[in-house]
C-alpha cells in the first residue's frame, strides 16, 4: 500500500451535505460526540479510508478480531430541521507525518467535495489542566472566515483570538478547505486533561444543535463515556507492560540494527 | 535502490500455500522458531528482498563476510499432515519507518497472493516483565476472523482481547492481509524480557504442530538457542564499544552538519 | 496537497530584482526586517506558497479568523536608488524537514529565476547568548562569491570566517542559487537570544541601505517590535497550556497507537 | 532539488578503476587519508554531486565564501603499480536518512560502474573507546566474498566477525555493490574517540599501499591532522553559541509553530 485509499461500500447522493471531522485528538472529545452521534441517529458507513500513513499494526478488539487502522466515513440523510444532510469522519487515528496529514486531509477534502460538501466543521479538545465542571462555556470557536465567526457568536461560543495554532486534523481540514472556497469552523472543547471528557463532548453537541441543528439525545453519553473509562481502566493496567512491550520490539530492532544474532 | 526489490531464486508452483511471517521481535520468539523449522525440514530459500526502507547498513558476519540486511522467503513442501505447502518469511529487520512497513507487507502480501496463499500465520513474541517458566500457557493469539479465533480456541491458545495493539510487521500483515480477503492469525510467545527465548519458540512450534500439522522435533531448539546467546554474550561485550561507535558516527555527521572541519 | 502549490494573485513583469528571503527564524530579525520593509514602502503581496511540507496545522489569527502556514511572495517597483525592482519572501514557517527545504528553496528559485532575479540576500538571526546594546556591529556576512564579500565589507558589514554552518532556508538558499549562477549574501543580524530584536532587525536593514539602497524610515521599527512582543506575552501566558495541549494530542495519538479504546 | 544530482565536470575514461569511499564517519580516519591522497598525488575533481537527502544548510568557508553540502569524485590515472586507475569519493556529509542513504549509494554506484569500476574499498573508523599508540594492528577489515578476505589477510589485516553491523554508507556500499556483482572490503582504523585521528588514516594508508599499491608520503599528514584540530578547537570555542543558534532556529519553529507571533 503506497497512497491512501477509498475504499467505499455505497455510493450515495447527498443533499448539501454539511462535513464533520471528528478523529481522536485531546480528550477525544470529537471522536465521543461523533461516535454518540452515529449510534444515536444511526449514521450509515460508506467509506473506509486506508493509508500508509496511519501507524503500522492492528489493535486487537474484542474477542480476539483485530481492528484495522483506519478512517470511516459515514453519512446522516436529512437529520437537521433544514433537510441538510451530514457526512461525518471519525476513526481511531490520525496520519502519523506532515506530509502525511497533508495527503489525507487533501484526499478526504477532494472526496467530500465531490460528495457536494461546501461547509464543514471540525471538532477537537483543549486542555486546560485545570478541573471545569458543567458544560456551559466549554466551547471556543474559530474559523476560516468572519461570517462564520458571527454564526459562533450567535450560538454563544467564545472566539479564540491571536492566540496559538490548531495542530493535526482539526487545524489542517480549515486551512485546506478554505484555501478551495470552503467555509467552515472549528469547535474545541475545554478539557481538564487527557481522559475521556463526556462533558466537553455534550457541551459541543449543544453547540451542534444550535449551529446546524443536529439534535441527539445525550442521555447515553455518560454511560458511552463511562464504558469507554472501563476500557481504558483496563488497558491501563496493560499499559507498562505494553509500554514494555513497545520498547522491546524497538529495542530487538535496535540490537538488530548494531549486531549480529544469527 | 529507490524501491523495494524481489530477488527471486527460484520459480516454485506451491499448493494453497500457508503463509507464516517470522521477521525478528520481541524475544525473536518467531525468528528463532522458523529459522528452526526451515533448518529441521530443510526448507528452501527462493526469493530475497532488499529495500530502501532496511537499515542503510550490512552485519558482519563470521568470518568477516559482510551480510545484507535483508528479507527473505523460502518454501517447503507438502510439509503437513493435509499435503499443503509452506511459504516462511524471516529476515534480519524489518522496515524502519511506518511508510516502509506498509511498503513491504504490501509487496510481500503481493508475491505470496500470486503464489496462491490465502491463509496466513504472523509470529511474535509478548514481553511480560516476569519470570515465566515452561512451555504451557505460552501462547496468545489474535486473528482477523470469527472462524480462525475458533481454530485458535481449539488448540488451546489464549485470546488476547481489547487490550492494545499489534506493532509491526505481525500486526500490519493481518491487517493488510484481511483487506485483499486473506485469513490469518497471529500467535504470540510470551517471553519475560528481551533475550532469546527458546521456550517460548518451542511453545508456539507445539501450537503449529496443531495448527498446520506443521511438526518438527524441537531437541535442538534449546542448543540453537544457546548457541546465539553466546554470540549475544560475545556481542555484548563489544555493545558499549558499538553503541559508542554508532554514537561517534551520528556525532561526527552532526559536527559536520554544525561545523566547518576541513 | 502532495506538492508545494504557488497561488500567483497577479501576473508581474520587474526589472532586474533582488530577490531578499527573510522567512522566520532566530530572534525573527529578517522577518521583522522585512515585515517592516512591506509595510512601510506598501509592497504588494503577488504570490501565496502551500506546501505539504509546512507544519499540519493553522494559527488562529485576530477575531478568531484562522491563518494557514504558508509563504508568500511581495514586489516593490522601483523602490532603490539604482530603479531596481525587489520581491520579498516572508512567511509564518519554513519546511519541517531535510528533503521539504530543498524543494521548497528549489521550487521558489526557479520562480524568482523566471522573473528575472539574478541576485539575493538572505537575512537571519545569529544567537550570541550575551546581551548586546545599539546597531552598531551588529551584522555578520558571508556570500556566494569573492565580488559579494568585497561589497559586504565595503559596506562595513563583518565578514563570519570557516566556523560552522547556515542552517535552513537562510543557508540553503546561498548553495542552492550559486548552483544556478545566482549570486547572493547573507546578513546575520547578531541577537542575544530568542525574543524578537528590533536593534538587530534595524542594523540589518542599515545595511541593506547601503547594499542594495532600499531606504526605510525605522521610526516604527521599536513600536512594531513591541507589539509582537506583547502579542508574545499575552501566548506565553497561554505557552504552557498550549504544550499541554500539544503533548495532549501527541499523547492522545500514542494512546490510540497502543491500545484500543473505543 | 527533488532527486540527487550529478554535476559531471569532466568526461573521462578509465582504466580498471578502483573505486574507494571516504566520506566523513567515525574520526573522519578515511576521509582524512583520502583527503590527504587527493592532495599529495594531485587526484582531479570530476563530479560534484548534490542532493535532497544532504543537511539543509551551507558550510560558512574560509574568507566568508560559503561551501556547498556534497559529495565529489576525484579521479587518480594509473596510481597504482599495476596501471589501474583510482575513483575516490569524499564530501563533507553523508544522507540524512536511511532512503537518502540507499539513494545516494545505489546512485553513485551506478555512475562508478557505468565507467568500469568492479572493485571497490571503504574506509571508515572505529572507536575503541581506548588510548591507541602507533600505527600497528590499527586496522580491521570485512568483506564482500572469501577471496577478498584472503586479500586482506595477506596484507596483515585483522578480520572482524560476527560483531555487529558497519552503519552509513561504509556499510552500504558494501552491501549494494555486491548485489549487482562488484567486489569489496571495507577497512576500519581504530581510534580511541571522536578527534581527527592521524595516525588511524595512516595506519589505513599504509594498508592500502600493500593492497591496491597506492604510494602516498604520510609525512605531511600529521601535520594536515594538525591544522583540521586548530580549526575544530576554534569552531570548539563556537560550538556552544552555534548550539544555541540551532536550538534557537528550531525553537522559533516550534514557536511559529505553537502560537502566532505576527
Amino acid at each position: 500500500m503506497r497512497t491512501t485509499q477509498f475504499k467505499v461500500l455505497e455510493e450515495v447522493k447527498l443533499n448539501n451535505p454539511i462535513f464533520i471531522e471528528a478523529l481522536p485528538g485531546v480528550g477525544h472529545v470529537g471522536k465521543l460526540a461523533i461516535d454518540h452521534v452515529i449510534d444515536e441517529l444511526e449514521a450509515t458507513k460508506f467509506v473506509e479510508i486506508y493509508s500508509p500513513y496511519f501507524p503500522p499494526q492492528v489493535l486487537v478488539g474484542e474477542g480476539g478480531i483485530v481492528e484495522d487502522m483506519k478512517n470511516e466515513l459515514y453519512y446522516l440523510k436529512s437529520a437537521g430541521g433544514d433537510e441538510r444532510d451530514f457526512i461525518f469522519l471519525v476513526g481511531n487515528c490520525q496520519g502519523l507525518n506532515p506530509e502525511g496529514q497533508y495527503e489525507l486531509c487533501g484526499s478526504i477534502l477532494d472526496f467530500v467535495e465531490s460528495l457536494g460538501a461546501k461547509e464543514f466543521y471540525t471538532l477537537g479538545g483543549l486542555a486546560t489542566g485545570q478541573p471545569l465542571e458543567g458544560v456551559e462555556d466549554r466551547v471556543l470557536g474559530a474559523a476560516t472566515d468572519e461570517e462564520r465567526i458571527e454564526m459562533l457568536k450567535e450560538a454563544d461560543i467564545e472566539i479564540r483570538s491571536a492566540d496559538g495554532g490548531i495542530v493535526g486534523a482539526s487545524g489542517l481540514f480549515l486551512g485546506l478547505g478554505r484555501l478551495r472556497g470552503m467555509k467552515g469552523a472549528c469547535l474545541m472543547g475545554k478539557t481538564p486533561g487527557y481522559f475521556i471528557d463526556a462533558e466537553a463532548a455534550e457541551a459541543i453537541l449543544a453547540k451542534l444543535a444550535i449551529l446546524v441543528k443536529l439534535e441527539v439525545s445525550t442521555d447515553e453519553l455518560e454511560e458511552r463515556a463511562n464504558e469507554i473509562r472501563e476500557m481504558i481502566n483496563k488497558a491501563q493496567e496493560m499499559e507498562q507492560e505494553m509500554i514494555n512491550r513497545a520498547m522491546g520490539q524497538q529495542q530487538a530492532q535496535t540490537q538488530d540494527d548494531l549486531r549480529y544474532i544469527g
